[in-house]
């Protein structure tokens, strides 16, 4: 019966009742029942006996692993097209000679496509949400509403001081905010998006912050990646990061702050008493080379909601958060010289819960009632066994590749690894990157 | 007629010549030639032209990015059995609480699916040679004998400074040299294996090196992983360990010395001087928390052979080369301040022709002549899209999930993701894992 239902009706995007049997979920063997609500309905032992009559499909988990669907807190998700285009390189020297450039080119069109590639990459390593920062967002927005999962989308604002520029970037934001308003989507919410304090003058920090607060829309922002920006602030401003975003009203419960690689234990106070999400990002970090890890526990202690983002694929370069999840661990542990620094569990919950509350989508729990956002990642795997423990194996041994069904919205967007469509959608990336490198060198 | 070919000949594990077309090496189009003699035959642009004829099967290779099979120059495969059993501890604890109680249970049929497993995760993630030390050794060469792929092993010798041990452990080696001797299998090779300056006393340490000088064979051990035994080694021996090392003979250019973090100038000076390999193991530093990176640049401008390894599955928790390629680039350019260090063309040769060299089998090229050891990573994937730079995509953006045909010794082991008996080897590995942790709780 299982396989014939599977077998038989197309359900890729579709909305339509779906039973998963046997399946693993907190140590516990459930099934788990999704109606065509968008919620999961149902979800425990062997509740296939009260849904199997009215499952329109039915998924055979064969011992899956189920968690939430995973949640991306900090990516350009766009920049994929960027992947591999420049490493290795002094963080100025690779903005200023190789990324800016190229960014310098790019149409709505590349967002587009560059956006189509990273949902595609993200439906197939188990994330169904994610925060991007980018321009050109209103393509973004076409290109995740058409992959099916959940996005929050800003446009990265950027004044450098300049009251003319200024003028510019709040009419581009309230313009992205009022076209995703106006797309009634569910699955895809508007950020403000200052960019960073050392882009964004205090005037334009403050505007963000006032706008967020009457529009009710979250706020994303970059926070201390780098010594230098901490150190330029304290000159500039007589304040560290933290404090001067403070004083212009942008850290609150719906902040969404990345990096914070040199937050110091003031910093780290204020981040937790504001309620502010803060998004670890340690491969981006370590590539380019920040020196110094996040806080983790410092904030964790203090508050804050530490959750975890791939940052763009130009400084990762993927979109695994499975990966990221190892390198955030990995990377406490050696930095802070204390092997139980983030262990397993708080990692997974740093890409499940906590990022799904910074996001806001009520996403992030496998519980009747909550959004059918999850996923299955396979225990018929190498890096499944044994299985002493599914969490290490989560966050140690497994990349996104075990993940081998991605729901979100109750949506099945990946089936026993199958998505549909997925080669129009590496070919369209492939040669809208390769022009827009044609363009930057012709030029 | 490739479909043909593809389809209607049993190759996996078998004696055949081999085309395969349309693949890329080194940013070239190539196709491949391997005949039945184990060696690539021919390799250049076109010329199936030349061999369709006397192909008996054919890959059609589909823009796949064609590399020397990859070389995992330092684990303990069969510790595949404690993957996820503990982690998140400090060092001591660790191995105390968790890791000596159980493997005071293992038995050689433990290491027999230890090893499967392993070498099974090694296929699906492109190592097609492995550097390993445990115990069991023999039970270990039967399963690389069945896998397909080549190793060098050692048992690893602890005499910890009483004679009577050392006695024993000269014999245990000296009993699996001669066991591997007798298999007469090139891809199954012995080597001595001191475990560690600390746990070796000076004599077993110089007994180790004259043996395999007298035997021909490398010598793998563990180097300067914790300040700790650093320290220790000062205080009892007057020398830092790369200098005990050296007065005991065990610096060769046949010598394989894994971790290396707490090197420092003056050893990275007498390793580059030796010739020896050193294994840079950076996820297991990372987890265990040695506080300290391998001091890459300053070894390889020493002329020390630097290579990467795993180390085994309960400090990493796999075995995925691609994904410890990404961790050495990442780790050496952060604890190292510098975005330059280790670039991907770097980590790159590491796993593939450093490794090599290391372990000694040849491999680590695709050239006319050289050992038919070889993977295919998939191009039609999204960390190969875009594919602006082939090196910083296998080393920043692709895992091991990317390969999509693992070949050794001529004999194709994947092809297409598949590899014949893979649930038989996940389910006596978990069988093996779950009865060991049984055994250990009943004692």
């Amino acid at each position: 019966m299982t396989e014939e239902k599977h077998q038989t009706v197309d359900i890729f995007g579709k909305k339509k009742s779906v039973l998963i049997t046997n399946v693993v979920a907190d140590a516990k063997p459930v099934d788990i029942f999704i109606d065509a609500s968008e919620t999961i309905t149902d979800i425990g032992h062997d509740i296939r006996k009260r849904h199997r009559g009215e499952a329109e499909f039915i998924i055979d988990g064969d011992g899956a692993l189920a968690l939430p669907g995973l949640a991306n807190t900090h990516t350009h998700a766009a920049m994929s097209l960027l992947r591999g285009y420049a490493d290795d390189m002094v963080l100025q020297d690779w903005l200023s000679q190789k990324i800016w450039p190229l960014e310098a080119h790019l149409t709505a069109d590349d967002v587009y496509w560059g956006t189509k590639l990273a949902c595609l990459e993200m439906i197939r390593t188990g994330t169904t949400a994610f925060n991007d920062m980018y321009f050109f967002m209103e393509s973004a927005a076409k290109a995740v509403d058409e992959s099916g999962i959940r996005a929050l989308l800003c446009y990265g604002f950027i004044d450098l001081g300049d009251a003319a520029k200024r003028e510019h970037e709040c009419k581009a934001t309230e313009d992205l905010v009022a076209h995703i308003k106006k797309l009634k989507n569910p699955r895809i919410r508007a950020a403000a998006g200052p960019h960073a304090p050392y882009t964004v003058s205090p005037e334009g920090l403050k505007w963000c912050a006032e706008f967020a607060k009457s529009e009710d829309i979250p706020l994303h922002i970059h926070l201390s990646e780098t010594e230098k920006e901490v150190n330029d602030c304290v000159a500039q401003h007589g304040k560290r990061p933290a404090a001067l975003l403070d004083a212009c009203g942008v850290l609150t419960p719906k902040t969404i702050a990345a990096h914070g690689c040199w937050l110091d234990d003031g910093e780290c106070a204020l981040l937790g008493k504001r309620g502010v999400s803060v998004s670890h990002n340690p491969a981006s970090n370590m590539k380019l080379a920040t020196h110094r890890a996040l806080p983790y526990q410092t904030l964790a202690a203090a508050g804050a909601n530490v959750c975890l983002g791939t940052d763009g694929c130009a400084s990762n370069n993927n979109l695994d958060m499975f990966e990221e999840m190892k390198i955030a661990a990995l990377l406490q542990k050696f930095f802070w010289n204390d092997p139980t620094v983030l262990p397993a569990p708080a990692a997974l919950a740093m890409a499940t819960a906590n990022g799904a509350k910074a996001l806001g989508f009520g996403t992030g729990t496998l519980a009747a009632g909550a959004p059918a956002d999850l996923i299955l990642v396979s225990a018929r795997t190498a890096c499944n066994t044994p299985l002493h423990n599914a969490a290490s194996n989560l966050v140690y041994a497994c990349s996104g590749a075990a993940v081998e069904t991605t729901i979100c919205a109750g949506r099945v967007l990946m089936l026993d690894r199958e998505i549909p469509g997925e080669h129009a959608v590496l070919a369209g990336a492939a040669d809208a990157a390769k022009d827009l490198v044609k363009r930057a060198q012709d030029a």
